[in-house]
């Protein structure tokens, strides 16, 4: 069988590429070891945000004390409905294009050719073209390796069979942040072990603050500067073990501390492709590998592991192939999400890295506790911040820390981009009752002349 | 008392000039007769967004077989304290800049001097200039006049004492359509019986009937090209006669027919001041009237009622009293925003109003039920549509039917404004799992490179 290119890994980082390239009237493979969709549409984004829309109606309905009966196979079946359907969306879109699906495992023989093979059939295949969109796998950790049962990942965490009591998660990132303010709403017992300063390390620390307020109030015990020491097993319980001397025990410990490239088994060996020192495949902007039409996109080439990054990586590496002029992804526009009931979503520098890079800057933070739409849903340490160059001319960082930040940030890009100015913004009607106002209000006062907010003499 | 200016209504299209022009030092009165903040704060868009957000968690939940028991008390209080948390910053802002608030009924005795009286006192007011954002009532018909028990406006219908089990909605405007969304949402039997074609007329008839269709699986009776014949009280409840001549008998009739503006008793006929043929006051673009020194601002002057029209309005005239440089509103790019549950929200022209000023379009409707988050919403009939002129370089409307479209058309809105071409849109990394991600599946759709659809082969 011969293909002008092969797509290994359907997941957002491979399935726009096939798509693009079958839409252009090539000869398309996509192989997948196991489910169409990979991670975002299996594992991650889909059904986390099927779990976060339910827990979000959850607290919504409880805080007026309202009681909810509802099954839990009900809530887990819906979640499973959901990805299917979204797997099945991807499917159809191949079989539209007549994208061929090959179900099984990809080894590179040598640039042109690679075998798949699964548990019936070895088939090899010649193709001109590669695209590698490998995804990466949870990582676990020496003091508690996964064992598919109580220690798991999100993979796992995300359909429990039955409502846990008692969770502990392993690492204060996006996945374990997510996970805690989903669990705590549904009324589990959460408790996050983080091992650096504080969670959510690579946000700025008023950020992560925000956040884990917000979390305290929701009961979930967050604990800093603190490791695992020891995971024990007895009749179905992990006692958990703390550097602090504390032992606890839960039901099921999460494991979310990084993700590793999945890379083994794929004949790289028999190929030119270089790994950077975390693992990850070395591209150029591009998308291109050191091996001449292999290219790579998606979280095994690294950077931000988000899904619309994927996404257009795909594409990119599409567009290339195809021969057409392919922009070029600015990875400082690829904005942070991160869907924790108060939701955080930023663009561009952090505090931290421009105070590393010694660039200067100017900081402007409006509280938007006064927002109607801040106040409903009673996130009141709500809050946008501008990070500016000196001269405030140019907008360096864009964060947001408010329910619908996921939503509003977009809204805010073209602020970031230079296509909008604070001033023009300061005389657009975004509408009213709305998160996206503060646009407005944000731009007002920047420029002097403040309607809704006092005026903070520190800037 | 003197003042350099007084504002005559401290509703949204009031509270911002008054505030405005007390931060630039000028002495500010501000008038109001019934509660601060006015129908926006009091009955409006913030009461009517937290029962709003009740209503689609409820949603949520009850879409698992999950029940839900809560007191309707509990949810009529918290709905009150929103409220009044929103009236009382408005208030704090006033202290903080030292307005006077003076509660009572201004009248207008001269250009330069008013009379505000309560039932306690009467005061006389000197000012240099007066704004008037008087706003506007809820319009009755002769059929269904308020009687203040069971047939009732929007001001009642989000604070009834006890849960309705059946309503009737005259009128499937904005309001109408609302409510109805909430309270069936909430297992209220619900009907609406609009006198035009279809509900929402003044939308594209297309944009309608989603809404239409998700509101009847809502359960929601909609009666079009239907008039209310007689309504009947009987012991509590109300028979409603249609011109279909059916009966029904309701709890409670909710007219939501129109708004008619509030100029009576305010002295107008002592100022030169012209009102328009429906009543509304003639302003120019800088909100001001035919009398020199008073400025009309909010739905009293007519155009879109709609909070953020009014804010911007208000700030126009205060620049424009301050003697700065004001900008001026661009009225075509005011959205309208619908709460339904499937949310409207819409910018620039319509179809219709296309047709009947004869300017010829190129039309993209992109159906959206590809996204994860319309999906996870459940809304699957959302669609994106954009309206171009003939050479496809200007975006004429910009129509999003679809959950969080409140939100997204501030994403969307640079793209009407010529700030973000197409092209530029399709290579931003707008987040996923989102809906605003959609203004990148669109943009490919139209620049011919869709990867998330089937490409539409009339277009």
């Amino acid at each position: 069988m011969k293909y002008d290119a092969v797509v290994v890994g359907t997941g957002i980082g491979g399935y726009p590429a096939a798509i693009y390239l079958a839409s252009k009237g090539f000869k398309i493979a996509a192989v997948e070891e196991h489910l169409v969709g990979g991670e975002c549409t299996n594992y991650g984004c889909v059904p986390s945000k099927a779990l976060y829309q339910f827990a979000e109606s959850y607290k919504t309905i409880s805080k007026l004390d309202g009681t909810i009966n509802y099954k839990w196979s009900n809530l887990i079946e819906w979640i499973k409905n959901i990805t299917k359907e979204a797997r099945e969306g991807i499917e159809y879109l191949f079989e539209s294009r007549n994208i061929t699906l090959m179900k099984g495992k990809a080894r590179i023989k040598e640039p042109h050719r690679l075998v798949v093979s699964n548990s019936s059939e070895e088939i090899e295949v010649e193709t001109d073209k590669i695209v590698l969109a490998l995804g990466t796998d949870p990582a676990d950790i020496p003091v508690a390796r996964f064992d598919g049962k109580g220690i798991i990942s999100n993979r796992e965490a995300l359909y429990l069979e039955e409502k846990p009591e008692k969770i502990l998660i392993i690492g204060g990132g996006v996945i374990g942040v997510e996970l805690a303010n989903m669990y705590s709403a549904l009324g589990v017992d959460v408790t996050i072990v983080e091992l650096l300063d504080h969670i959510l390390p690579f946000t700025d620390r008023d950020v992560a603050l925000a956040v884990k307020t917000h979390l305290s109030q929701r009961k979930v015990k967050i604990l800093e500067k603190t490791t695992v020491i020891q995971v024990e097993e007895t009749s179905g319980k992990y006692t958990v073990k703390l550097s602090n001397n504390s032992r606890t025990e839960v039901d099921k410990v999460i494991v979310a501390v990084g993700r590793k490239p999945k890379t083994s088994g794929i004949g790289l060996e028999n190929t030119g492709i270089v790994l950077d020192q975390r693992g990850f495949i070395k591209v150029n902007e591009y998308l291109e590998t050191s091996t001449p039409r292999i290219y790579a996109c998606g979280d095994v080439v690294g950077g931000p592991l988000l899904a619309h990054k994927a996404l257009l990586e795909s594409i990119i590496a599409a567009k290339r192939i195809v021969g057409e002029h392919a922009f070029t992804l600015n990875y400082k526009l690829v904005p942070t999400t991160i869907f924790s009931g108060l939701e955080i979503a930023y663009v561009g520098y952090t505090e931290k890295e421009l105070l590393s890079l010694g660039i200067k800057y100017v900081k402007v933070r409006l509280p938007i506790y006064f927002l109607s739409a801040v106040k409903i849903k009673g996130y009141k340490n709500s809050f946008i911040k501008i990070l500016l160059d000196e001269k405030q001319e140019k907008v360096l960082g864009i964060h947001i820390v408010a329910p619908n930040a996921s939503e509003v940030i977009s809204a805010y890009l073209p602020l970031y981009l230079g296509k909008l100015t604070l001033n023009e913004t300061s005389s657009i009607p975004y509408p009213h009752l709305t998160v996206s106002e503060s646009l407005r209000d944000l731009a007002e006062y920047i420029t002097g002349e403040p309607v809704h907010s006092l005026k903070s003499s520190s800037f």
